[in-house]
């Protein structure tokens, strides 16, 4: 364990587009200036052959590894990712809202996962790395990871995909529609951003899961109480799990990245143009997990998505359907069957 | 055909319990008057021995047979529930809001589903009416009958549960609660209450048939939008589906309503009491039935009922699970094989 694993990571800034140099994105516009936060761990080798890049989620952010960290089991010191070995770099989303430039009103213009890969790759060109080791990412991670495969053919040695999407289900729309919805619907905005929150929360999680982690018990007397807004105030342990969960959020996310970040996925079909309209490089190597509870991107969202890398021309996928009770959630967990198959992977 | 089946049906309102005689809940209150909202479909026979009464779900109300109906594919001549052979009876629930007392603010007393059947069998001695050839009800409507079976063995010599529950999960609950806090968040109410609506009717159905429903096609030049209030706007018809079903329930439903009944649920555990806590009727037949997209009340709920029924003393509980990609949808639906059990059943 080195002193780094000990402390928070630090997160540095960098313009990385500016009016004279603006970011152009695949709505017609474009966006200046454009900051990133991000935090490195590990050391860059002198042939620069040892970066990995990690994409985070919907709600993460720099911080994926040390204390603190989102990622702690996946990233560090004898982790899969392993900080002693690898170079690690993980930014703050364009749109998001952790250091990173981002929506503060809807003047701000709509983004695609495309955006999100351009500004990687111009923070992976600054940092003067020009070709990944490798590319990781879960959940809206790995839908960047997959952008950036076709984007960038050759530029990637292996990527890793875990429970992610080449293409949302009608399901997965509706329920970010009705998370919008809710902010929209709301003049302040963030008692609907607390809805969304208690809504993804479930999403996240299995039933069976849920059905683990919650006692589901009554306090002492509340089935005779007497007045509805006691009895309609949170009561179960699962009642009081949401709402905890949506004040912590609330404390450290912005609305607008929801909105965007939300719709950036909706959108999201890189092979929607049938066969043969996508190109990758044939020597890349792939991983794609998904996890059997996962009911929000699940094991058909990994098939389809490995079909896509195949019928693009890469030979070397390997899927692979990992147990777990915790749903969507498991990739952020210590989830041993998947952890030793990244390590495996990035060997 | 009869003339009856043509027209919609005739609500008739009567005063169930008054001042002098005030409806006892479980909570410990009393609540007078209650005048509950009912129609009827079809004859009662001279023995009135062939009266069906139907239990209906959260949002639903008296009208189930006829023009405009919630339940047309069940109840109506020729139907399983066959009105030219059965005296049909089907109330609002109490707490409800198409006539039936309910709250109309957070100073109605908190109610349990067997508040509900104290009120259901108060209206069918108003009918003179001893003895129910069969009650049925899906989802909630199930919850009822279940309840119905423990408060007077005796009284019910069939009964049909449909995709019900005996105790909601964690996720159930976790769900509603959503719901309930976006209503209970909002000064208004209403605009809380049509995101509960968007998110009921996520989870009215499955993933596949939401994926045959939605073509999930975007609108022509969606992708290029520049304007991010357009690019946010419903535009998958997924929401747009979504919108149109909020938008109709706030015409015909009341927020107080939906708080009420929802909370009702997540309290019901009948056999929470464990083996011995309940004692059913032994004469008594029982259909239980689930269907297997149903991911909201799936199989292993109406297993769990039909086990509690068992360990009650019943001994003609027949199971059985339905094919069909609707989800919890399906019970409202002409799903053949659901439909032939249930004429089979009643028969």
């Amino acid at each position: 364990m080195t002193q780094q694993a000990e402390e928070p990571a630090t997160v540095e800034r960098v313009v990385l587009f500016d009016e004279g140099d603006p970011l152009a994105l695949a709505c017609g516009r474009t966006l200046a200036p454009v900051e990133v936060a991000y935090a490195t761990y590990g050391t860059l080798n002198a042939e620069a052959s040892n970066a990995v890049f990690v994409c985070h989620a919907l709600t993460g952010d720099a911080r994926a590894s040390g204390p603190g960290g989102w990622w702690t089991s996946m990233i560090g010191p004898g982790c899969p990712i392993d900080t002693d070995r690898f170079f690690v770099i993980c930014p703050n989303l364009l749109g998001g809202c952790q250091g990173t430039t981002g929506p503060t009103s809807l003047d701000f213009p709509p983004l695609a996962i495309a955006d999100l890969v351009s500004v990687h790759r111009r923070l992976l060109a600054h940092l003067g790395i020009e070709r990944l080791a490798v590319a990781i990412g879960g959940s809206m991670g790995g839908m960047q990871v997959l952008q950036w495969l076709i984007d960038a053919p050759g530029q990637i040695e292996r990527a890793a995909l875990i429970c992610a999407s080449a293409r949302l289900s009608a399901q997965n729309i509706a329920l970010s529609h009705v998370a919008r919805r809710a902010i929209l619907d709301d003049p302040d905005l963030r008692r609907g951003m607390a809805t969304a929150r208690r809504l993804a929360h479930v999403t996240y999680l299995s039933e069976q899961g849920m059905a683990d982690k919650f006692t589901r018990a009554e306090p002492d007397g509340w089935a005779d109480v007497r007045d509805a807004r006691e009895w309609l105030a949170p009561a179960y342990d699962v009642e009081t799990y949401l709402e905890h969960q949506a004040k912590i959020f609330d404390e450290r996310f912005d609305p607008y990245s929801y909105l965007y970040l939300t719709r950036i996925m909706d959108a999201f079909d890189p092979f929607g143009g049938g066969p043969g309209s996508v190109a990758l490089d044939p020597a890349a190597r792939a991983l794609v997990v998904s996890f059997d509870s996962d009911w929000r991107f699940g094991t058909e969202h990994s098939r389809a998505l490995a079909a896509g890398l195949r019928a693009g021309g890469m030979t070397e996928v390997a899927e692979h359907v990992v147990a777990s009770p915790y749903g969507h959630d498991s990739f952020l967990l210590a989830v041993p069957e998947y952890l030793d198959l990244v390590r495996a992977f990035v060997s």
